[in-house]
């Protein structure tokens, strides 16, 4: 019965305190929403400033997280992504910078509108207002979050992973400190100061207080946050990218296109894990091609019609047969899935059917597939003779970005300062009644 | 046992039902995005045309929801809005032509952004996807939303209200029709074919076909379709909506903003259900617009101040003390909540409280007062000077609307025909890798 009550007044605890984390979000946001960019500029000099100071407390801290990760077999990649360095805490520092030169987003008048009655109605870009992030190990997301939702003027409610979870309090504690020296409101960027898994259940049911989640993570994390989430939520899920080689294809550009999006970095979203070749270049593209990609290290799983052409060239790489989930898998490793289709709108098809609507890509030299490709493949970016490695803020001229969203509504693509933003419409009247 | 097999296979069918109608709006949704204007719009007069043509099977089977309504004891609000005759099927008919006549939105260019390195950047407005629409008892709702997504070039899927069963029956039938005989694909318009509520629950799980949701209705609707779902969902709320009249307030303008607010259709979602009054003016303001307001047959709820004014100034007006609930209450009827407030800045606070962040207006001839209650007020739509009552989407120019978002994220305010378009990134280059 006493442990009953104890476990009972904790989960209250918790609900409380989400709730007043939350509460506060929402009263530095009317406040944020207001105030000028020179202040909100103030906050990230400060913020790069402590950052700076509190480097070596960092990186000690970081070291404890590194050491717990690595006792607890968390895997490399993941140990990969939380460690620190003092490069690493470089960039993190000119991250913040460079956000600081942003233009500021808020207060653009992004529409005008006269009406036969006079009444003036501008549409104006404002912040959404308190935006939660959560996400996984990287520490980095932590201060580009902060920086970017305060610069677009929202106040940021941020769930880091367990396994940086020393990191972070050293990072919220930078943050506390610029906020306190430039003044800011105090609830402008808060941490979820546990890392009990009710407390996101809790915030995600708080619609009252917060007006958009941007889950950043695994599917695992996606899943759980859109199930359990009251509150809008923009994914940022994964890439099943693909690169369609036409018939009309230069196997040049073709092929330096496709080592590119497989393997430049093949663990990020916009990397390719498809590959989609026409019937009629196959037999010359495809032996070249597979030759290429082994040499770079990449497996290849291949359908009947490659292994055969395959077979038929007599290369020694080792033939994997692909099934049809690979197709639909994101590899996020040196793997390629690869089809032959039997015309442009076959391959349309495919790239619908077994992508994730985040990149894709056509390699050929006849305009009219091109047009066709771009007008009917349903994702963030279509790319015609480009890699689909572009798929970036900083790649679009956005400036930072707080991910690549994989969602259709508010932000599709690269999510940068402004799609951080709402709109209001201000209409201005002398008297204007409705007959 | 049997009849736990029997109903195990019926809730099986019931999923398998709804996946079915998802998967058939998804393919449809990929024909739709490529097709054209002329397309478009000759279903639009098709629809029109069997509209006409079925004008009289409307109203008999119409003549039937209502009746059972009436047995049923619906309401007679609810009875009011279900009912059709030839002059709202006349309504409905223009508004499809009206929507005809829009401008496709889609294909426009949003954004031409060159990079550095010669790559093309092109931001295209395209249609979303799959929208499901659920809403209540209005049968017009089938037909505009049936209208508006498909120029947009969406496939919908629609849920109407269990109350108008039949008058939907006949109306599906009207764009059955007008589909076939316009040849759009055949999921491009699809109604639930059944009033059992685990249909919804099923619908709202299919993130996976489904691309936005828009609940129409009640609160309570709304907050089922914001539990249950897994679709991104665009929330048509309620609009507590404030007027707040200023110390250098205009009383003749003030008084003519308010009754028009407040009177001309209490039964809408921007209708003003609260009025704060600066303490300076409100000896002068209140008596004269508390008589006015009563006039017109509008229940007054004040609180202390206002009744302590009311009571120095004996007007005979019944007084009911307002409670705190009362604020945050739409009432949508000619009741009017009243409260008194010391500046500015206490108004804001007011409406941001109170609020439903959906219309609010500024009565004031001082501009710093207006300026600031714009830019602090966090709503859809902030009024300086003019009446709550032109949120809309043919007010705002946008012609017909598909209903007015109170969500913040993709549309907020007036949903116009270019907000159920989301856009793609189309990338044109000459070989570009990253490097």
């Amino acid at each position: 019965m006493k442990v009953l009550e104890n476990y009972m007044s904790k989960e209250t605890d918790l609900v409380k305190q989400m709730e007043q984390l939350a509460k506060k979000a929402k009263a530095a946001s009317l406040a944020l929403a207001t105030i000028s960019d020179a202040n909100k500029n103030d906050f990230l000099e400060q913020l790069a400033d402590a950052l700076e100071k509190n480097r070596s407390a960092i990186l000690e801290a970081n070291a404890k997280d590194v050491e717990m990760g690595e006792s607890l077999a968390i895997g490399k990649q993941m140990v990969s992504r939380l460690a620190l360095d003092d490069a690493k805490i470089d960039a993190i520092i000119d991250g913040v910078k460079d956000i600081r030169a942003l233009k500021d987003p808020v207060g653009e008048i992004l529409e005008l509108i006269k009406r036969p009655n006079q009444l003036a109605i501008q549409k104006v870009r404002v912040p959404i207002g308190v935006v939660a992030v959560i996400y996984e190990s990287r520490p980095n997301v932590t201060i580009d979050c902060a920086a970017l939702c305060v610069k677009a003027g929202n106040a940021v409610i941020l769930r880091g992973g367990r396994e940086a979870f020393n990191t972070n309090k050293i990072l919220a504690k930078a943050v506390e400190e610029a906020i306190e020296s430039s003044g800011l409101p105090e609830g402008a960027v808060q941490m979820v100061p546990t890392v009990n898994r009710e407390a996101i259940k809790t915030l995600l049911k708080l619609n009252r207080y917060i007006d958009c989640v941007i889950p950043r993570g695994g599917e695992a994390l996606i899943e759980f946050v859109i199930e359990e989430s009251k509150i809008p939520v923009i994914k940022h899920s994964k890439g099943v990218c693909s690169i369609y080689i036409d018939k009309d294809a230069d196997l040049d550009m073709a092929e330096s296109i496709l080592i590119n999006a497989k393997c430049q970095n093949p663990a990020v979203c916009n990397a390719a894990e498809n590959l989609f070749i026409h019937k009629n270049i196959a037999p010359k593209a495809l032996p070249r091609l597979a030759q290429a990609l082994h040499e770079k290290g990449v497996e290849l799983r291949l359908d009947g019609v490659c292994e055969g052409i395959i077979l038929c060239n007599d290369i020694n790489i080792p033939l994997h047969p692909a099934t049809e989930m690979d197709f639909h898998t994101e590899y996020l490793d040196l793997i390629l899935s690869v089809k032959i289709v039997s015309s442009v709108e076959d391959a349309i098809r495919a790239v619908n059917t077994y992508g994730s609507g985040h990149s894709d890509a056509i390699v050929t030299e006849d305009e009219e597939a091109a047009q066709k490709f771009l007008k009917s493949v349903d994702s963030a970016a279509v790319y015609w003779n480009a890699s689909t490695r572009f798929t970036d803020g900083n790649q679009f001229g956005f400036g930072a970005e707080i991910g690549i969203s994989t969602d259709k509504l508010h932000a599709r693509g690269p999510m940068g300062i402004r799609d951080l933003c709402t709109y209001k419409y201000v209409i201005r009247g002398n008297g204007q009644v409705r007959e």
